[in-house]
């Protein structure tokens, strides 16, 4: 494959992912061309292109790429063949104060970049930003494949394909990856397998969306692990709940004790793919108070510590680049490139992506942006059929979906009413809809409105 | 018309909606017939039908009816033209319990009779009870029409009609005319108006479900009362809180302020038809504390008021006819004997009931239970196209339409599981899904599940 | 009622629906403003102004009435309170050389007006003129209620409806009413009654398209008279075929024997209520030969004819100014004049219109226009609920509602193979699809494609 | 892979489709077990039990096979791994019955087995026998695969999954084969490639029903294979009609010119993948008379063809056994071994397949049994979405559905009605309905009715 391909890293500043691609990008024979980066913080940009063209010369790197800063989003898109989206839709602060107001009013979001009060108010800006990548993307390079790694996820990518329908858009996220890896430990565990099998050896039907996606089945080989987990759940100690002292002493922002994912198969009978993080979110009064969140083993990621993430970056980078620190050069884990190689016709795969629904997961709105299984294949990304949502669980998603669509009409078309209503009929938003709409009001609207 | 009709009255015992109806069916010149009372307390039964009988010899009273006790309810059904079910789903002392263990929970609700926890609960233990009617009908008077009061009013009725499709069922309340009351009085005075309008001259486009229906057309002539509400609403004083105190000092189980209506007219854009008192138990954090409620100018009626009046049925009965107390000939403003005369040929008319859903509302679940206007005529219900719900609406219903169609799914098969996942999924039903689980064990089962 | 209506009439040297009106309006003494005649054929327009005027004067005249001529379609609807659209959309000459080119091919349409080849051919132009005069409205009386009774009433209707969504239209027909009224003369014939009953009083659902709507049940109080029907025609001689000089001996181009309603019903079980000359252009084979329709009782109306009428007409109206010919002034029988006072808050009433289909018929397209009962009011057409259609029905239904939608769609978008691929598609046209294309292509495609 | 797999194969005494599978088993070492022949004429499932039996000595034989006799359904499905159903749905004699009747009334069906008069009266019966082994499956191996091969496919499929919803069911054609072949060679010669691309290397969408399915997209590599063959068909000669001289010199029942696929493909922008002998059936007036099919170069099959083939059988079995004539231990290209292995784990792969619509083809009918493509994995055939079909071609599909799903419900419920219904509406059957009726009851309802 002599091909030389065109890639725009919209958010190319980024300081997790963009990393995470260079990598696997790094390793990847097959791929070669130029990646123009492009964000509207242009120094984080340039860094990552410093960080890029030096990774060319290292040993162990099989591929060539140059990393190009783009000057312009249309600079970054002009004949692009794919184009990646990782951007923070407006600014940490915006982010840290929309939690805030919510705790004000007793609502205390450990992530707050999906759904809830911070979620839908980020989703407000995002369609406003997204919107205009959409119509940039249809102008500058009309035939590229879309990859959106944004959050909210659904809210991003719908909006990009209400925007232009014509765009080839999918959204991708680890959480399914996460859960596969629980599933491959407990059969591990089970049934004392020298290894644990890995991930994709887990084949799952994915359903819902997405960071609120779930599995109704789920194979390792012949061994069903839905069945395995319900049998591991029943032992002694494998439900318990948390003191605050428990989940302090992880010292770890992202720590997850399952105890939501379990709740809910429990009682649902599927399982929820995303982290207990994400999952409180989605549901009612698990976020009403800090200790409710302690009880389930949860803890608030503070803003503050993705704001030091970003003010070490340049430093993390240059000690890349003298040496000081030994940058990863093993694959990630993620698909980005897989997929790549996959729309290029090297190599035809299934797994999981969001797209909007045409069928796939029947008794949900057709049109809304939802998280299945898909074959990915030359120029083509075709889903499966998932089926159909059992109604329980039905019921826990559809409201999301009412609300996220109702969130993106709301911001295409500037209706303030519409955006309250979403936020209302949230079912994290516990409160009277007088005190939704003083949140609402002391947020206020996004730029641009 | 000298058609003798015979009625069965299923829950013949019923304290005020029979009594409702003896004086209806007493002004209505055109009709006369049997009444079977049939009741599970057989003696409140008798108390109505001496009532009923000593009616006919009083004057003022134009048709002759006799009431007759039905021993069951085949001999109640056999051969009848009209079924009325006007039933207490379970006793008033598991209505107080599950409302009581609500409260333990931090979930006040004033009524409980359609929604939340106590509505829900109520809600399982219904379809049971109606199932059996169902199957009774169907055997024997397979072509009445069957009129039902009870609630929760959606789910009695869905059951009727999943149980026996081939069943004429609907169902009525007279919540809708309340709201239309309220938009008379609002016109009468912003245009100084002699005379209020007649309720059935303030025309309005029905749509949602019980208790949680709404209008998106009221009008008076050509006078468009929604927009005229709107102007009344913009006064000064005419939105606002109250203290404890100052609802307390109403005296009055049933006093509404109808801030929560305005609240939603104002934010939703529709008007919902339902009292406050219902209301608030379809969204979430109204019912978190009996101070939020009193905010709103909402006091919870105590089972203790029902249980009473229900106690001191007989004394009155016994009072109306010693001539004690006056028993009230004048027409009561429901409609049950209209809609009878009108199934009879005797008047076509417009008015809102509880059907089905073929339609009328296109974006609600088909055949879930739905409130609309209909055109009764001759044998014939045939609802009006309301059309569709607006996105913010929408959303707050459809989530009740979700649980309730899972709810009788989960009563008419037993499913303990899809019962819980109904009651996680109420919107009022605020706290963590362990909390929802705990209260429904703590509740238990309906008797025969 | 003191209000002075604007009535603008596009098509308004109509001969035929013109006049009918002119005679209603005339009987009815709420109703007086003016009619702006609008038409491109003007001399014919100034025709029926004179006729107008003149009317005024005549004895048994209730109303006054201004007839004026518009000279532009703009200074017709200029602030125009209802819009009638009755025109002949392409020239005489066309229609007649569209029914020759498809008899060249085998196949003889009676009417050739509303489906098949040349009722297709007619759609597609008129399409093209419905597109101007939905604009138009929507420029100069977008409040304006626009009532269609041009064919192919489907097609006209859609487009005015997809064209702007936001008008108001509804579009009327007569073949209901002759079905009532054969439904009157079954039950005077059966019953003995001394009167044949009112039309109205005959009660039917309807539920199809224009031309192809049919009755699920009629009523004449309790009587169900479509059981009536079907002892009606198990009576001897009821069902037969005729002969090419029985037909011809009648001496009337409309002639109906309604053996194709009568066959219809039935295999099919319901009731088609448009006349016979219709009822065999929408299916197959009926039109394959004239013998073939002299066998069913249908004889071709000529082109001709319409012509004749045509020339006749100026005469026609000198003689009736002049006195040599009495102009008929008593009630037509149609509803127009009812249905404007209706709109005017002069009283509701229920009968059948075409509308866009928003769940009156909960099994065809959503959005294709429908014919159904529809109640009547102070500004609002609000659909009744028509239900579903039967397997059988729908399958002979459905097949046209899908040409109909791909018809305009073909023609709104310019794509001339979506318009053979109509044409290929329906069900009288039983030949080859090279051989439709051969039509197609003869005929050519309407100007200003 | 040890495991020995029980297969039921009903109509084990199959004269084609029974070898086909003996030489795919033979060749294919992963496989071993037994195969359980049941079919009504017990001596041609004799001697396919000899034929199969000896294969398993003769060299190139890579598995090993035990073919046995059952004596009744149950005994051939009790414990079956996976059910083969290729059967011939009432006898020879009443196929030709009905193609000869259809001939009387000027209808001229070239296969006669998947639609039109003589397709639909098959598939009546094939309901009342299909019905009969659903239960039977549900009985004695409820989780088996169960494989249809028999036609009218869609109706025998529908049959299954309608009578039995929990059996995993899907049916298999070559049709979509042969028309990958086609374009092989079409981009064969196009791009002069030394050899022909390999069949499953012609990647296409299929979605349509058996028999009447589509390829919207099809691709070499990256090469446009439906723009290319557009190409193909623009030069001179591509496109062209036949003399019946010219169609019968070739001396083959088979025949196929592709004239109608082509045409098709010119008109409505999509590849139809059967050949024109089954299009035919699908369409009006193709099939009017003999020379009109020659016209397109179809010759219609004899049903004395296929008699002769089962007269001979037993003598080329014999012969087969002797060593007289070679038994062919190439692969024969079909893919039934493939989908067995696949669905015990041993390779997943995407085929096209008949499988009940779950949302893979969104503006079909839901449950009606269409044919796309489906990924086929360890005891899972997950279908792939499809898309939408274009109003083009949904036209022409959407009838037959309806007919289908019709004529289903009519044997299911024995609703004769209902099933002159479905042929009335069937597009081939181009005469008035008097006439369908006529031939309807000439031929007579199923036995068992």
């Amino acid at each position: 494959m002599t091909r030389l391909l065109k890639i725009a890293y919209i958010g190319g500043g980024s300081r997790g992912w963009a990393h995470t691609l260079m990598r696997d990008l790094a390793l990847c024979p097959e791929l070669n061309g130029e990646i123009r980066l492009y964000d509207i913080d242009m120094e984080a940009a340039r860094q990552n292109q410093s960080l890029g063209n030096w990774l060319q010369g290292q040993p162990g790197v099989l591929s060539s790429w140059q990393y190009r800063l783009a000057a312009s989003l249309g600079e970054a898109l002009d004949g692009a063949d794919f184009v990646f989206i990782s951007i923070q839709p407006g600014s940490l602060d915006l982010m840290e104060r929309e939690i805030a107001i919510a705790e004000e009013h007793g609502l205390y979001y450990p992530v707050g970049d999906s759904t809830g009060f911070p979620g839908l108010m980020r989703g407000l800006r995002s369609v406003l930003i997204f919107e205009k990548f959409a119509h940039a993307i249809a102008r500058y390079c009309p035939a590229a494949w879309v990859i959106n790694y944004t959050n909210p996820m659904t809210v991003c990518a719908r909006t990009l394909t209400r925007a232009e329908p014509a765009l080839k858009v999918f959204g991708c996220c680890h959480e399914v990856f996460n859960a596969q890896e629980i599933l491959a430990e407990v059969v591990q565990k089970a049934r004392q397998l020298d290894q644990r099998p890995a991930r994709d050896q887990i084949k799952v039907n994915v359903l819902g969306i997405n960071h609120f996606t779930w599995f109704d089945e789920a194979w390792f080989g012949e061994i069903d692990l839905l069945a395995l987990l319900r049998q591991h759940l029943a032992e002694p100690g494998a439900r318990r709940f948390y003191t605050q002292a428990e989940v302090e002493q992880e010292n770890d922002w992202f720590v997850d004790f399952r105890q939501v994912k379990y709740e809910l198969f429990e009682r649902f009978g599927l399982l929820a793919a995303a982290g207990d993080r994400h999952l409180c979110e989605f549901l009612p009064g698990l976020i009403s108070s800090p200790q409710e969140l302690f009880h389930w083993g949860i803890i608030r990621t503070p803003v503050s510590y993705r704001k030091q993430r970003y003010i070490d970056s340049p430093r993390l980078i240059r000690s890349y680049i003298s040496g000081e620190t030994q940058f990863d050069l093993r694959p990630s884990g993620e698909e980005a490139v897989r997929q790549v190689k996959a729309l290029l016709g090297l190599g035809d795969f299934v797994t999981n992506v969001n797209l909007p629904n045409a069928g796939q997961i029947i008794n949900l709105t057709l049109g809304s942006v939802v998280e299945t299984n898909a074959l990915f294949s030359l120029d083509s990304v075709r889903p499966l059929l998932a089926g159909s949502l059992p109604p329980g669980v039905h019921g826990l998603i559809a409201t999301h979906v009412h609300n996220q669509e109702a969130l993106v009409e709301a911001a295409m078309t500037r209706n303030t009413d519409l955006a309250l209503q979403a936020l209302v009929n949230d079912p994290s938003i516990t409160i009277p809809l007088d005190r939704v709409w003083e949140m609402f009001t002391t947020a206020g609207l996004p730029e641009g409105w």
